[in-house]
């Protein structure tokens, strides 16, 4: 086996990944320019791509064509920086902040930032039926993903997490309420890279078993590792204040039980998304480097 | 021909929609329970439904059979609902009063109420996967009703619409950007509830085209009725406040164009949206009498 180099792999796929993002994005033109300009300025602006690179390594350990599945990995891209928008909002986590620039409604105000967000979740599901991947996969398949995308994303996902985060600041949360937020909010957006990536790289039903269940595993680390970066991370590095979880009263892996604990569970769901691609080859070299990575970041 | 009555079909439509929105609606549940609360408030606040019905309609009219079409019908109204929760938001229009009760965000407070409408928009497109309608179309017309629903959604519609409304407030508005503002806040869902069920049903393209066609004139007229109710409307049967766009200084058709004319040309569109529907026999007169009634309605 030749050895993988990650830096080179997530370079690449990130170029393919905002070159399409740019080219597909549509561009600020007449009376609406603002929010499609509110829109890019967000999106564009150095995120890492994880979720769909995810999507496309996903594709590739299923034996796919995972070039042919950038319309739907862009989906994910802007699926998540929607979430990132509505969340900076005053009303919600109220940051200034977002990878080392001013968060969205601080450049174009509320109204306009909450639309972008509207705008970005909306055109996720408008990417996704894009001839360029609807031509290569069944019919039924697109169904399935778009099911699974509205899915992660909405109540049962995403939205349902960061209900509970706002409702529970600065009230005292058990391991229960602590595990469903980072499961939802976080963690069923990156599962369900991983698994809408297998489905359209035709994953057969044992394939795909496994794959939910890395990405399971490799969501909850990662939301867990965003957790420790809060308290031990760079400023520099980060792009955004550390210690904002603890002035925002928020519910997280460590102030529950310790760096110690936390740094032990990090490394134990490595360990356990390590062990669900053991049933894979060497395409899925990309998915064991990228969880690997994920737990020892630095941003 | 039998004469049609409209109020009996709007009640069995309307009740026909309302069981499956609270069938298929999420229950509120764990720690995200209030989300699902605060989307049900809203959605099960009496709207008139007039886009599911369009739906149903525009699918009859292409001699589809309409019931079949519900998971696609309940998508448009779960849009239409979060638009209007998110329009009302302080930093948008900042209404205190929908459909005769508090706003959302005035009863579960600005982030669970971004919430609720980042939830309804994801949750539609859940829906138009469901199997009750998958089962019935083909997987192609799935992928196309989606990308139509996503459109009239997003920057090329509604979020378009809805940001250069916003921007505009209190500023000078020509002829053009006003029509801009209406085809794409009000207009495109408008247009697109028509079209999807044509295409649903299975229209051919002579059809869909004057369907298209209807949906745009009946669009415009229904935007333009809104503000005259504004103007003119009773605030007891409206269930909102009258005279509020004046006092936003929002850009309205008897603003730019005096009450007369705006009667004139809402007359007109009555007119231009039944001339496209002399292509129709009797399974139209829903739309029909739909028609006539967005311009002659008192709500």
């Amino acid at each position: 086996m030749k050895t993988f180099d990650l830096s080179t792999y997530l370079k690449k796929q990130q170029d393919l990944i905002n070159s399409a993002l740019d080219k597909w994005l549509p561009k600020p033109h007449g009376p609406s320019g603002p929010v499609v300009e509110a829109m890019r300025y967000s999106l564009m602006s150095g995120g890492k791509r994880i979720r769909p690179i995810l999507l496309m390594a996903g594709a590739q350990a299923a034996g796919g064509d995972q070039k042919a599945f950038l319309p739907a990995a862009c989906a994910l891209e802007c699926i998540h920086t929607y979430s990132l928008i509505h969340d900076d909002l005053p009303a919600m986590d109220d940051d200034d902040l977002r990878r080392g620039r001013p968060t969205c409604h601080k450049v174009y105000g509320e109204a306009v930032a909450i639309l972008a967000g509207d705008g970005l979740l909306t055109y996720a599901f408008e990417l996704i039926c894009k001839p360029e991947l609807t031509q290569n996969i069944s019919p039924r398949l697109l169904g399935e993903a778009i099911f699974l995308l509205a899915k992660a994303a909405g109540v049962f996902g995403m939205v349902g997490g960061q209900t509970a985060d706002i409702l529970m600041e600065g009230r005292p949360v058990d391991a229960e309420t602590l595990s469903f937020i980072h499961s939802h909010k976080t963690g069923a957006l990156i599962k369900t890279s991983v698994e809408i990536g297998g489905l359209l790289g035709k994953g057969n039903d044992e394939e795909l078993y496994h794959l939910k269940r890395y990405g399971e595993s490799l969501g909850l680390a990662f939301q867990i590792k965003d957790d420790l970066l809060d308290v031990e991370g760079d400023q520099e590095i980060l792009g955004k204040p550390v210690g904002s979880d603890d002035r925002n009263l928020k519910a997280t892996y460590p102030a529950l039980f310790g760096l110690k604990e936390t740094k032990r569970k990090a490394q134990e769901l490595l360990k356990q998304a390590l062990s669900e691609l053991e049933f894979f080859d060497d395409n899925a070299e990309p998915l064991r480097a990228i969880a690997r990575y994920i737990v020892e970041r630095d941003r």
